[in-house]
Parts: C-alpha cells; structure tokens; sequence
C-alpha cells in the first residue's frame, strides 16, 4: 500500500503526525474529482487548497505543457527572456490595466508578497527614506516564510517562532461597527510616519476563515495610506483569478493598489508561480545608473518557462465563454443556496463573495482550528465523498469552475444533510 | 521582437533594469546549449543557475511529466498523497541513508531553508526551550525569503531590508590559517546557550564565490555544535546531486547533519521543488497527542506531482552509468584544466570540488559582484557563445552532465582565449 509508505518517509503539512488519520493516495485527477487508490472517490469542492481552476489534468493545459516541454524546461531569467513569460506578463498587466506597469516572477504565493515587502522597503530605502514598518490585518495569512509570517496574524501558528518575526502594525478588520476604530487605528499609524506598506487580502480573508469586508471599507483604508505616500499592497494569491467574481478582487474597488501579488489559480492549479506586479512609481525608484539601486531577489527557477506556459493555458480557457458562463452559473447556484442556509437555526454569517460561499455551524463550545467539531464535519463530507476543509467551525466551498450543478447539488445536499443530523441531536457540536 | 515586450512588461531578478543590456530571448534549449530567437546559440555552462542536470528538454523527462499530467497534475498534500510524492521520498530518503527519517516538501531552495530553520527553532520550543538564535557562515547565501536572508551574508543586497533581518551569530569560513579563530567564535557563540541550530552550505559557498573549504574543519565545527545539542542544518541546494563528486556533499564528511536541504537539481533542472529531509530526533519533537506541537508550515503547491514526477525522473537517470560516467568524466576534465590554469599568471586560487571549477582572474583594483570587469568577462564569454555568470572576478564552470569533452574544450578555450587576450594587454581588467 502506498498509504504505508506514505507513513514511513512523509511529514505533511499543517499535520499531527501522531493523531491524524491515515492520508488517502490519490492515483488519479480529473474535472472536479480526485480517485483514491482504493476506488473511492471526492468531489474536490476547495479547488485543492484553492488552486484549481479548469478541473484535475486538463487537456487542454495538458497538450500546452508538453508543447513547452519540447522546446525548453527553463532558462535562466537574468539576462535571458523567453516568449512563455514575456506571454504571461503582457497579458496579465493588460488584464489589471493601465496602473500596473511591471511584472517580478517568484516561486509562490508566500514569495510573491515577500517581493512585495521588500519592494516596499527598497522603495523608500533608494529615495533615502527610512520607512521600516508595515501595516497588516491582524488575522490575516500571507503564507509560511519569514517575511510572510511577520505581517500575518500572530496565533498558535506563529509561536515558535515569534522571536524572530519582524514587528508590525496590526489592523482590525473593518466592519460596520468598528470602523470608526479601525479609522483611527491606521491613523495613528500613519502618524508615526515610519510606514511603507498597507499589505491586505482583498474583501476576503481566506485563512482566517473566509472573513469576509465591503469594499467601501478597504478602499477607504486604502486611501487614508496613499494620501500620506504608503504604498498599498493586493495579497491577490486567493482571491484572483475570478475568486470573487471578478477577475481581481481589487476591481471591486475604484481604486488601484501599487503592488498586486498573485499565485494559486495563475497555473489553472498546475504548478507552482508567483507574480509580483507592480506601477510605474515603484518601478521608478530602482530604475537608476546606480547598481545598487536594483531589486536583488531572485530564486533558481525564477519565470519558468513550464509554469508560465501553463498560465499561459489558464488563461486561454478563462478568456472562453464557457468559463465565463461556469463562473456566473456557480455564483448564482451559490446565492440560492446562501438563502437556504439563512433559514437553517444550525448555521449563522452566511456570507458569499463571488464563488465563495462560506458559513459559521453553530456550536456549544469554542471553536479554533483545533477543535474537535473541525475533524467531524471534515470526517463527515470525506465519508460522503466530498473534499471540504473546515477553518475551525467555519465551512466553505471554493469549487473548481468546471463543477456542474449536479455537482454542486451534491456539496450542497452533503451540507443539509449535516445540518439535519446536528438538528436531530445525532451529530453533537 | 520578443525582447521589445520582455522590456516593457518585466522586471528581472539581480538586474539594474536601466544599465542592463536588453534581455537575450531563448526560444528552444536542448542538451547543453541555448537557442536564441536570433539564430545564435549558446553553451549553458552554469546549468542555468546550476539547476541542470542532464540538458535541456530532456526527451525521458518530458514523457515522465507528460504521464503524470495525464494523471493528475496536482493534490492538496495535507489528508492526501500521491504515488510520486512517496517515491521521491523514498528514494531520497534511501540515498542519504539511515540517518534520515522523514521528508518535509516545499517550493524551492529558499523555503526548503526557510523550513529548516523554523523546525530548528520549533524542535526547541516543542521542548520548553528557548533557542532563538542561528550560527551560519558570513559569506553564505540561502535565499532571498526574510527568514533565508537572515542567516545569509550582510552585504550590499541585504541593506535595504537590514532593519527587519534578525539577529545571526555569524562565522568565518575557515580556512588552515584562521580555523583556529573559528573555533573560538564558534566556543563563544555556543556558551551563550540560546543557539537552535548552525546552517551551512557543505564544503562549496556557491554564490559568496565559490569558496570552498574542507570537510575536516566542517566536521569539527559540526561536532562542535552537537556536542551542546545545537542542530546541524546542510543547504544542499546547490551542492547537492554531484555537483561536488558525490551525491551530496555532507557525504564527503563521516557525521551526518540533522537536516539537509535539497532543490535546485533535484528536479534536473525542471521545475522549483524544496525537500527539507530530517532525522528521527526531529521528527519525534514534533510527534504528539498535542496538535499544537505539529509543524504548521504549507505552501499551496506542496507535493506537486508534476515536480515530484520530474524529481523522479532525474533519478532515474542519474543513476544510470552513462550518469555516473558523466560525472566522472567531467570532474577528470575539469582536473586537468585546472593543471593548465595553474601555470596562468593571470589567476589565482584555482580550485575545484566535483564538477564545479573556478579560480580569480587577477585584476588591478577591488573586485566585487558590481564592478565593471564582472560584465566584461560575462560579454566576453557570451560573445563567444559561451554562457557564464562570473561572481565579481571569480570565473566559474557547473556544467549540465550532458557536456561532452569537445563542449567542456569550447568553454576551456574560451577562458584561455580570455587570459591570453589579458596577457597580451588586449583587455585591460
């Protein structure tokens, strides 16, 4: 068995080696399923960590992969360019328009906001300001490295290693009855004037829990920050890529930020890639005859051309009618099902943001990460073959675009029928 | 022109945009050698930033990634696995033998150090300890994350992000003449008792410039540190699959580290993957009935299939004797030019480990990686259609292992043809 393997050379992520169970091999992916070596099989309704797009081993993408592979793996991206990224970058600053200028490649989601804070910090440093500071929502998730981390929310997560986390100022996330607060929170730390950066995930939190803000809020934030020269950071990783209905959550709002960060569903789910995408201001300030002046960030694999010419393929397919038409079709499926679940005494903050749906299971006790009420419900759906991934009592789908309305019946039904067994005492939260 | 384009939408990695000659765009690579879009080509001496193993577009890999995308192109890897997720790790974990344990998958060099670090870290406060502080060499290089340029070298590219580096307690590398006063730095370091962990790169610092140093005085400070309980971290990144003769180079030592990471070629050059490999006393920390004391580190793309695939196709092929005849064949080469170069006046400090050769040109003034003959020599050599990236006036070779004996003479004959043009005063350095 592989599982047995699995087992012996393995430390997965985010994982209690010593209490989790057993971790199902996948052999096989395709649309929205994943197929278990054992025969079983999981409707995919997280995108598998919220990555996927067009569904598992597209052929399309498939065919465009193979088709890069023939002609180059990769090459070097310091002194050299290939078509696949100059491809990937001219289309993606078309699609986010003409406040963005330029596009730095990375590895991943944590990378690309990393780039983006050290942009950030050069940007005053070669004007020779000292800005050290960055602001950041206090339950936000920027990923896993140093950088990351130091601007992300401080948790159980984060104590290890809080020692050698950088300090920043924390923000609460803005809502109807706190804004006032929120307001003078930034104030303040506007005021010290030692800022670079206001770095945020756009209308919606994913790790946090799908916490979710209106945009009237951030653009204002957003505003209070430039008015005073902090540059405004878009951690997009999530929620680009149609997420939140649009093709960046960011244009929900009429204003545009300095640096866009994006990952996840750029390759379609295929492989890994950041992109750091920036104006002509930030730009500007490393464009010098001094050396020293330039960005020096790089990673071996920088603009690969497999991954951009995998991006390169999801966006073909997100350009089609058909996915336009899926994406649409999915919001809609999901609006009617927000209003069947407001009626439900089991559930509370039925919230939905594009083609994410998310909602609170009401419990007796306290609910985290960690509790015991996250492993039954993810018990629940796995034994009805359903791949969901609580955050804490928070459940959600954030399905691949290809996944049809019958589908999306059965995440749905799989829900109701959850909330039926917590109605009729047979499931105790 | 493609390269009109790569200059309007990208930003480059280690690039001053507005010196910087226009970007060289590469439309096809097989084996050693770059194809550019205006028919020259060139001979890839560094591997394209030493990630290649057996060419470009190697015809078995591209089957092996084409397979796998036909199957499943990705996987979230927490609850789930894939069969070549297994197989790497089984397969690495083989290779570094019995002192290793258990894998850990990121997305690159810099992360799989990232991890590293933070496993260091968390190993001791899994145990009530607080050991917040990392020794590693003042030259070193282990990537451009916070938590990877921290442990790294203070120098010119670090400034601008200086205020938010933590505090590293940095060592000499040690040569016969001061290894005496290392190991009184290391004696003092290791008193103060707050130390989680000494990271270096194994015999090679590769972008510090080659410096090499040797396996004796490696192992003594290696003993030094375990001796007290501090954690032994190997950044194979670019060390790692015989660029330094053996398979990794911690195997040029009889003590094994605690953690080694490995990227760069582990993929032969295909695609960013980050292995973070571990021994059982740092699994076991983590190993619990408490879920707190998981390691709670993930990246979206984790596991790939498409990279773990990959991974595994170069191992198949590094294993094979046309491999290992390769490899034997280069670094006898290699030996005998280093023979020629050391008779050269225009040299000095030629040295070699493995397949990776390099020696200084000697110049007139201070040398570093931004003055002037840095360029000279990179446009010497690409003018001849030879691609290397001098570090400062260090000129080095890491060759894909597909080089034959008449590549290596071209690249050879290029570097004499470079001294004798300095000899006779042609080119003034």
């Amino acid at each position: 068995m592989i599982s047995n393997k699995d087992k012996k050379y393995i430390w997965h992520p985010f994982t209690q080696e010593k209490t989790a169970p057993d971790n199902i091999t996948i052999v096989k992916a395709k649309d929205a399923w994943l197929y278990a070596e054992d025969g079983t099989k999981y409707l995919d309704c997280i995108s598998s960590w919220w990555v996927n797009m067009h569904g598992h081993s597209n052929n399309y993408i498939n065919q465009k992969l193979a088709e890069q592979a023939a002609d180059m793996e990769h090459v070097i991206f310091a002194g050299f360019t290939h078509p696949k990224a100059v491809e990937i970058s001219e289309r993606i600053v078309g699609k986010l328009g003409p406040d963005f200028h330029k596009v730095f490649f990375s590895d991943n989601g944590s990378t690309s906001n990393e780039v983006a804070l050290k942009m950030a910090f050069q940007y005053f440093y070669n004007q020779g300001k000292k800005r050290a500071k960055i602001i950041a929502f206090k339950d936000s998730y920027h990923g896993d490295t140093y950088g990351a981390m130091s601007v992300a929310a401080r948790n159980e997560f984060s104590k290890p290693f809080e020692d050698n986390l950088f300090d920043v100022y924390h923000l609460d996330v803005p809502t109807k009855d706190n804004f006032a607060t929120v307001k003078k929170q930034l104030k303040k730390y506007l005021s010290l004037n030692d800022c670079a950066a206001f770095i945020f995930e756009p209308l919606v939190l994913g790790t946090a829990g799908m916490v979710m803000y209106s945009p009237e809020h951030l653009q204002e934030l957003m505003e209070m920050c430039s008015s005073v020269g902090v540059l405004n950071i878009a951690d997009e990783v999530f929620t680009g890529f149609y997420r939140t209905g649009k093709l960046f959550s960011h244009q929900h709002l009429s204003k545009a930020p300095d640096l866009v960060c994006l990952s996840k569903g750029l390759t379609g789910g295929y492989l890994p890639l950041g992109l750091t995408v920036v104006n002509q201001k930030i730009y500007d300030a490393f464009y010098s005859d001094n050396k020293l002046k330039a960005f020096f960030h790089g990673h071996s694999y920088t603009g690969n051309p497999l991954s951009c010419a995998v991006a390169c393929a999801s966006l073909d397919l997100l350009e089609k009618q058909e996915s336009e038409d899926n994406i649409k079709r999915i919001v809609q499926k999901h609006k009617d099902f927000a209003k069947v679940l407001a009626t439900k005494k089991e559930v509370s903050n039925v919230r939905q943001q594009g083609t994410i749906l998310a909602f609170d299971v009401n419990t007796s006790g306290k609910d985290s990460y960690f509790n015991s009420n996250r492993d039954k419900f993810y018990n629940f759906f796995l034994n009805k073959g359903i791949l969901m991934r609580p955050l804490g009592n928070t459940l959600y789908l954030v399905p691949p675009y290809c996944t049809s309305n019958s589908e999306l019946d059965l995440a749905y039904n799989a829900i109701k029928s959850l909330l039926n067994q917590i109605k009729k005492g047979s499931l105790t939260v």
